[in-house]
């Protein structure tokens, strides 16, 4: 049984103390927050106790935590968190500076302890089964992966500014999907973006529309599709084309009617937002961080993960504005 | 080469005329109509001449007839055209009277000359491959079928009272889909209808929507549903359970084009009427019937089809005003 | 907030459980089930403490019993928890016997209790999607209803013999949901049933692939489709033709995914059987059950709705042994 | 009437020999082909006759001529046919030779007469459907532009060496799609490309598998896909984002049978190759032109669209081996 310690009391940790909650292998020991009666609320809610970081990190009775504050201190509270023995899971991304987030790999690998990034998408049931028919060669070999991934609505100016831009606040999570998919990194990274949704998130020096080419050393190649707009809902599709054959995963819908009538035949729009769309993942992301931890196997997603996406993004920023590709390596090493 | 001599010059007579004309083995001889300006204007089209019904049952140049004058003059002509050696392709239905249509099947047999009846949804493409799914034992053994057939919008009243009624005017094809499907005739025809579509159509003596349940010897079951009326459409689909899955025949849609707005996903309608969505079939029809007649082999659908479909729509009109299932055994003694 | 004594801690317990610990407005108090260790678990489970039954309707605590035992018990603890002042929700059906559900609806009201029939199928998003599609207007005026509803497998024979046969065991769903979208009572039922999924089935003298026919006093009509065995799962469908168009809920499949090989293009199936495919409906039910009884509101689903399905259920079981319609008040007369 | 003369006798000549017979506004006048055998073989199956092409440019009771032959022969035929008077439509595309194609258009532009290319595509009834929803405003401004072009199988490597390439040979299809879509030319051309599919292709010097960015320079973003081999058949899908919705045409399918069985819920592939799929568009193409000739209205699309496909072709080619965007002003300079 993992003891756990939730950091961060907000609408994503709400999610993720259900998920800890119900699973039978964990426990929800302790929560903490900067706004103290957020952590109030969520403790007596989900029958636990509100507390300081710094108080849950000592605690030596707390196996693991589960870190789920704003970006800008998730590289120093993993850091911390596995100095002080805990298994970590923490939402992505590890931070918006890359060099930072290569340090923070550094110091964890001297503890030893897992940390798995919260690239749930991976545990999306409709993703994770086409890998799974990928994997078990159902079309083939990869060869021409495409990936649509559209919000509903962009977010506030306000937060776009602090975002990172967004192939590292955005684009993040399709890195990263590419890289489950494909099994490997890009040797080069090619990005073009503007501003078409609105011209105020152009003002704020970042695009809302952008598309991101991918090459691989063996030949194979794959796109990436992003708009911060999509009005019918969020979009979030993954298709492979292989050797013998294509994969397509597609939008779950609200409902099933189908509705036929003299204006056509219509049916439900997808779900509106990743709360609808992944709650399934997030309690299956957290299932398999138990297991891995509690049987001392492989994390699913590892913190090199967390590093190897947030590579990408920093190379797609910098496609975007050269306006020519960029070679991985150029930016990793 | 089969010279062809289209009797009718009516909209379906034109859908024929077509099939005869690009279909490599056989040639529009001749055409004949009541209307001599209407066979004048198809014989021109067609690059042939309008000639008497008469004379072109009489010119033993021409090998075979295509029947697609009114249903009135059905079970006469065929007998006619028979008896002067031709091969016979004549539109549903044989006859509106069941013992009319089965001495027609008498005066025919002793000629010896093929008839076909034109039931040409057995052609449809999809109806064609749910049938053969079946035959190659995709889903095992048949166990329950429906049929669903909805016109999308009713006839005048002036022609729902010659038509002979729902059963026998609309509901034909199905039967025939069922014997089609099951390969064998029911037990046993039990019929709902009602005129809630349209009251002037009940005032008529008919219904404009039925349900008809068929039950077969070995316990199979099968069930039709028609209505007059459908806004969206013509809707024409066939499902079959079978001990080892269900097998689907859905709508032919107008386009691919799917269109995602605040509003819903909405697609295309189906294709509007029969025309549309049979023309392929028509196609397919005529090649078959010229395959058979050319090569002396058995028609795909006989006069006794005719009138076994006939037979099952007297049953159902009859079910329909006692309110009892009636033994098919009973109408066809 | 309403305290919940939940009788029975078989499987569909726990998933009340779940409904009744996760909901805001409920809590759990107490569990009984004749099984001792059975209670004892399922309480261990949710916090909660494993009591006789006895016990649970004598604690004035507690305001509210969920019946979930087996059928036989449902109408004698309806009539005690009613009688000892609780708001009772049941699991269907109230009883195979209509006179004692007849009975039982009578001691009811004399408490003035509000008693709610568990047809959680009501609360599926689809189907009341569906529902609310209809009664905006969305297709005109209802006029043919069908309900497809097949299990992926026929349960063992000694469950069929105690079940009270197909019509009160697997198609009272499917009566209750002709009430629900119909919002009347048929005027007559016509049943055809045979055994051709087992022998054994038909040997126990029941049905396990049946048709319905309902007739409204208005001129709609409705089918309802039953097979206790569709191999690829859990098929659960309903369709309305209306005036102005058509609304379909389909069903719900195990995964978006879509593979185009040389062998066809293959989606997932239906998700496999009621646990799966219902578990969003399981909860829906409970909420608004805890609505209505905590707000003194009229109830979505009451006695008299499982009265009136288990009626149907009769006339249909009637209709199938004589081969003829059976009037529905001659049934509940 | 348009007397039309045919030149060439291929498969594809065979498809507008069909489309030309049976519009009701021309006439197959004469065939020419220099396999002589071909010409006088299709002639005849068309009752028309096979002349030298020279007869036919010289002859003036012939008003079109459609172009069928060979690539390399497009632009001389183009400029000998409008300098003997005649209106054209030729395949596309226009010629390898981007500076060529261009000479050909000056030398078409001072004859006055109309020439169109047969972007066959355009006229596909649900790329064409897509076009008008977006005409309509139904989604709003287009933003993302996404089209897949995949085809069964890769050509014979020796087509492959005299194909000019696969953007030239394959994509410029989709060119002239994004340009009908989008109605603008783009400012830049990104692309990638491998020999995946078949390493003999590569060794040829071509790829048989590539992505295309292009982007507009109001900020509009388009993709192409394109892959030489897609087991499952020709995947022929257009996918348009808007600021009010999304537009998608998806491909037609053989059948629209769907079967459920243990394995999962199959449906057909789609139509195999070109000829299957855009049948009806070829007869759309050849009444667009014939309208546009005989009413004196401007050609749906013209030589300068061919041309202007031709120099993305040229774009696309060079950024695919410079692995750097091209502007397609320095191309059209």
């Amino acid at each position: 049984m993992l003891n756990v310690g939730l950091l961060g009391a907000g609408r994503i940790a709400g999610v993720h103390a259900t998920a800890i909650s119900t699973n039978a292998g964990s426990r929800l020991a302790a929560v903490s927050d900067i706004n103290a009666e957020a952590a109030a609320k969520l403790a007596t809610q989900y029958g636990t106790t509100a507390r300081s970081t710094d108080d849950i990190l000592a605690d030596s009775s707390i196996n693991a935590v589960l870190i789920a504050t704003s970006t800008d201190t998730h590289s120093d509270l993993i850091e911390r968190a596995t100095a002080a023995g805990k298994a970590v899971l923490c939402e992505k991304p590890v931070d918006l500076s890359l060099a930072r987030a290569q340090a923070c790999a550094k110091a964890v690998a001297k503890t030893g302890r897992p940390v798995m990034i919260g690239f749930n998408r991976r545990f999306d049931p409709n993703f994770a089964a086409l890998k799974s028919s990928l994997d078990k060669g159902e079309i083939g070999k990869a060869e021409l992966l495409s990936i649509t991934s559209f919000d509903p609505a962009p977010p506030p100016v306000a937060y776009i500014k602090v975002s990172g831009g967004l192939f590292r606040d955005m684009m993040i999570h399709d890195f990263d999907m590419a890289n489950f998919i494909m099994g490997a990194a890009p040797v080069s990274v090619s990005a073009v973006g503007s501003s078409i949704v609105d011209a105020a998130i152009g003002a704020a020096g970042d695009v809302d529309t952008a598309v991101v080419t991918l090459t691989y050393a063996d030949g194979r190649i794959a796109v990436i599709k992003n708009s911060r707009r999509a009005v019918y809902g969020y979009d979030q599709r993954v298709e492979l084309l292989g050797s013998e054959g294509l994969l397509q995963a597609q939008n779950m819908l609200e409902n099933t009617v189908v509705k036929s009538t003299t204006a056509g035949v219509t049916g439900a729009k997808p779900t509106y937002f990743f709360l609808e769309r992944y709650m399934p993942a997030y309690a299956a992301e957290w299932a398999a961080f138990v297991t891995a931890v509690t049987t001392n196997s492989a994390l699913p997603v590892t913190l090199a993960d967390g590093v190897a996406a947030l590579a990408m993004a920093e190379a797609a920023t910098l496609s975007a504005k050269s306006g020519a590709p960029v070679k991985l390596a150029t930016v990793t090493a």
